[in-house]
């Protein structure tokens, strides 16, 4: 039978618009992935009666609510006690959660007040929720049909604490298993669509595990969670499903759990000890941008070259006045030249170049707005391809430099370089 | 006597978190600036018996209130149903509706099914709300105490029908006189305290007008509504209360309305018909990235240099090795060389650089991880300044590149590098 899933967002900071809801969302997906739909959402200001009739609400109608922020040391910060007053029990003092207070104090090297002692007072009766991602712990009671889980509203926490203490909690109060764990594979090149039609045969949950898809344009993550005795059961479990949908949808995947293709790309080439040079026309550095986020892209990535004017193209990477006024800077003579100049002049193992109309001028019959070419080398082979993407300037910027990180994966690995898979 | 505000978000894609509900964030904010404070939130699915009960719920406790989504053709659509039982009238076919979405299709070239009808179907008694920007005609209707406002949930429609169909209705509904207008005004390297303090002599509110904050880190918007009988008058609120905020806090306004940083620097240097190069370490391509950004930047973003390596740096841009191996590739020699080369070598009017440490490993005592330079030149003056920012390697590069190019701002306007601001 299905179980009701509800959330209940606190904060002032939420009703005024200053902060966009994202925890919310996030609750919702991880509880989707175990099945449990979230039917309702509140979102309250920090009003102690408002908080309680919202925990009174849930109690009634939802079998899992989270809950979360309000959990702070200021007077502001009230979801502890509208969750004793909905619950009719008083606050008591945990002492193992006040001295762990006391020591994370003291290590940060912050002075404690007595208004901190606030963090280590539950209703009697919750069942305390560690967080070792922050100060604030959680709890959790039983209220009314629900299981209420009251978490802290700092995302980062909040995440941690969902993924790590509230999930294989639920996992367990629903009788299944001892053991959780899950696994993500990142996709590129798919829509959700069609990964779903490919997918289609498998079945995407049974007693012992949940497939779930998530779209992260122009990404798809495919989330499994499997529960079970052991961890080795579990893992067997997962093992089973990820060979499953490999066998089915292989060739899109470029990476597994949190991995970024910028991460796996700057992976591949630390293992083949190659160095990147990059020529950017219309990406005007995003490509540059997105591979220096990796921590240690020093190591592979040696220079980009935003060659925006066509002189920078002639002077920095060698492209030849004639092919220019020829093909145009939008062509794919002009992409292979900017690729193999590129590496050439640096001297590194890859060149990778991109050329292209973003708009919203600049485009003709021949060439419409969105015509990007992508061009990859490593001075023996030269491969280019031409794609039409759709949308506004930064769409289309976003999308050439995600394809071209994705064409220089499949590059390194000797595959095709991609189909585009969009409108 | 303060009107009380609600917001209702309808949509099944909310409730199961695969999409971030910005709407209602958004709502609340422009309902803030003109002084409704919203007191509720709720986020519904697309099933009609939750929607009529959230409206109910509504009519009772709010004098306005604002529904987001659920306008569309298809079945799962029903927010307009559901206002039609929360008053108990019948739906009513609009003739002028019917005629522009049918005149929009065939623009569009998209063949017309009598499912599309709905779209034309009101509440009795509703006011239409006109949708220049999409097919979904909004509607008004008088619920029980509140004013109900049902807008499309696509954010770029709903956020045009906010500022132009919905805000000035509420204006007028209120007593607030029969014109109503707004300015923004940017700012940059201070932070919302300070700005608060600077301002804390004026009258944040009037009869005439209100003036609200909006923290947009690492900028701060401050955004000025105005009210009154004639667009003159109106003008005339708006032009003295930006006077006293120039004043008090103008040197920190970098422009004004949706203008962004780029933007404004992108005008300064097509006004003054110059050109510019930008030499990147640490942001890594981020710089030319964000100029990219503005169509039209081609007129004078020559070329960027994202210089990673030593060696980069030497061939690219002739900073010379013994600067390198003296002060280090994160120095003011190093930064002011490597302005000076880009601008050199591209035979621009401008050079701009980035040299720091990006973090998380690189740094040491004398140059922890957030030690930045940058320079600005353009032949005969070079300035070079050295910043300290925190946070973690992606917060360090966007403000290494939003500083850097409002630093090329003041160059131009010869006014003095920013102080940093922030912890």
């Amino acid at each position: 039978m299905p179980v009701t899933g509800e959330v209940v967002a606190i904060g002032d900071e939420l009703l005024s618009g200053d902060v966009i809801d994202t925890n919310s969302s996030h609750v919702s997906r991880e509880l989707f992935s175990i099945g449990i739909e979230v039917k309702y959402r509140q979102v309250v200001g920090d009003d102690i009666d408002s908080i309680k009739k919202a925990l009174d609400l849930a109690a009634e109608r939802s079998q899992v609510c989270v809950v979360c922020g309000g959990l702070g040391p200021t007077e502001d910060d009230m979801t502890t006690k509208a969750a004793a007053e909905s619950l009719g029990v008083d606050l008591q003092l945990d002492e193992g959660v006040l001295a762990s207070l006391k020591e994370r104090f003291e290590k940060l090297g912050i002075a404690w007040t007595e208004s901190n002692v606030k963090q280590a007072m539950f209703p009697v009766g919750s069942e305390i929720l560690p967080n070792k991602w922050g100060s604030a712990a959680g709890f959790m009671i039983k209220n009314g049909s629900s299981y209420q889980f009251f978490l802290p509203g700092v995302p980062a926490e909040l995440e941690k604490m969902m993924a790590n203490v509230v999930i294989p909690r639920i996992i367990k109060y629903f009788g299944r298993g001892e053991t959780f764990l899950k696994r993500s594979l990142k996709f590129f090149g798919v829509t959700e669509s069609k990964l779903n039609t490919l997918l289609a045969d498998l079945s995407w949950s049974s007693d012992s595990y949940r497939i779930s898809s998530l779209p992260h344009f122009p990404e798809v993550e495919i989330k499994i969670i499997a529960w079970g005795g052991s961890p080795e059961e579990v893992e067997r479990i997962l093992n089973n499903v990820e060979n499953m949908i490999r066998e089915r949808a292989g060739s899109y995947i470029y990476g597994t759990d949190s991995q970024t293709l910028e991460e796996r790309v700057g992976a591949l080439l630390r293992e083949r000890k190659m160095t990147l040079a990059v020529a950017e026309s219309c990406t005007g550095g995003l490509i540059g941008d997105m591979i220096t986020k990796v921590p240690g892209s020093s190591d592979y990535f040696e220079r980009g070259l935003v060659t925006y004017s066509n002189r920078a193209k002639i002077e920095l990477l060698g492209v030849p006045e004639e092919v220019l006024r020829r093909h145009g800077a939008v062509s794919e003579s002009t992409a292979r030249a900017m690729a193999k100049g590129v590496r050439e002049r640096s001297r590194t193992s890859i060149g990778l170049a991109t050329t292209g109309i973003a708009g919203p001028t600049g485009g003709s019959p021949e060439k419409p707005v969105g015509t990007v070419f992508i061009a990859v080398t490593d001075g023996d082979k030269t491969i280019c391809k031409r794609y039409q993407f759709g949308g506004d300037r930064l769409r289309i910027k976003a999308l050439t430099a995600s394809v071209a990180l994705e064409n220089l994966r499949r590059f390194l690995l000797s595959q095709e370089m991609i189909e585009y898979w969009g409108k």
